[in-house]
């Protein structure tokens, strides 16, 4: 593990996880690098169950916590990161390679102290993948570049290499910035306004509201506010709402 | 797939592998990754049978070699590496990480057609790896370097870590994205609709305003829109403008 960076501030996310094998197979590979905090998301349950019960399962397992939605999950990570093998999809999000985007979750592992980060690297469930929903999470997203015959990795091979990807480099390069980094939970709250304010000036209308909400949730994810710009969002927003409201 | 090297070159062999859904895992990394030759030696006969007939089995698989000893298997082969993960063990064989490897084993592989090379990388059985015997028959050895918790990989992902090195410093960047780039007059033109918005709403008022126009200006730019980010920008506060009026 690199030396100056908090493993313990990396979370794996797994999304609607249906094979214990491979929920099994994510808690060995964080064991082997040294990361120790797995959250699922919609497991399905009878294999949650099962790996969690099975013979020799390792406190990363038993640990693991389980969420009913990624919102939830991911409330208290500062930088969110969705894992793609780029099919059938239309992407709207920023994309780096694993090796480049590697890096960068080291930088936000390794932030001061009194900033405390926190990572989360998303994996979606083995038939389909992460949601568009799902990526609305997401600050960017990460891809391991896999050959034509077969793009999509096994899903306990994909998080095997990824986290040997972080460890593989073992110094971490030094954070840019020393800013109070963002919760996904205040990023989510400010979303949130945004969308009734969106409403209430009946921008959205409720035909169109789903997939407009998922453009928005990115559209936030990409300006990677910080904290006080988070504030000062919510605060001209509410101001705003107010006055549409006062007026109706 | 690296341009310059022959994936044809490569061949992954298992040494006395058990589980079947471990011999698949590997076969399916390979695939990912863009190798095509396995070989196995004394497999678990049932273990490679059921493997080989599992539905949607790849042509990594059902072409897949068996022998009878290693030192049939690796005999065409100009270079063997045993992978290691270092445990109760004298090594008596140069040892490299996977990273320091990776670029030797490429070399060879990228080695002229008329000088025809061929190298094999070698993963024990899950219980023991590989042992003394097997690696006599190795070059070198590599390591994956993982923790002190849990050192032993499993065997699936073990290929495919080792592979994705391989795959790694071959593989070209992603074009850097052609978005259209975001003018100053476009983010300017943003901010002005803000600020007309904020004053619309009573979040400015005549006083404040001077400075609190300079902390929205510098908070726009921050944020480094695209081009499309500032039209969804636009539309939304015009929208919410209009209301404001519309209600004045």
């Amino acid at each position: 593990m690199p030396g100056s960076i908090d493993p313990d501030r990396l979370c794996i996310i797994l999304v609607s996880t249906r094979n214990p094998l491979n929920i099994g197979a994510a808690a060995r590979a964080m064991c082997n690098f040294g990361f120790h905090h797995l959250r699922l998301v919609q497991p399905y349950d009878p294999a949650f169950r099962e790996a969690r019960s099975a013979v020799g399962a390792s406190s990363v397992l038993t640990d693991a916590k389980a969420f009913s939605a990624l919102a939830e999950a991911v409330a208290d990570c500062t930088l969110v990161v969705g894992t793609t093998a780029i099919r059938h999809r239309q992407l709207q999000h920023p994309l780096h390679l694993l090796k480049d985007g590697a890096p960068l979750i080291l930088q936000e592992l390794a932030a001061p102290p009194d900033h405390p980060s926190r990572v989360a690297i998303l994996f979606g469930s083995e038939k389909v993948g992460l949601s568009n929903e799902d990526l609305s999470h997401c600050h960017w997203l990460m891809h391991i570049p896999t050959g034509d015959e077969q793009k999509s990795m096994n899903l306990g091979q994909a998080v095997a290499v990824c986290l040997y990807e972080l460890a593989r480099n073992s110094t971490a390069p030094f954070p840019i910035t020393d800013k109070p980094r963002t919760s996904a939970e205040e990023v989510e709250r400010l979303t949130a306004v945004l969308i009734e304010t969106l409403r209430s000036s009946n921008y959205m209308d409720a035909q169109s509201a789903g997939s407009k909400e998922e453009d928005i949730r990115r559209m936030l994810r990409r300006m990677q506010l910080s904290s006080e710009d988070v504030t000062t969002w919510l605060g001209m927003l509410r101001q705003i709402l107010w006055r549409l409201g006062a007026k109706s």
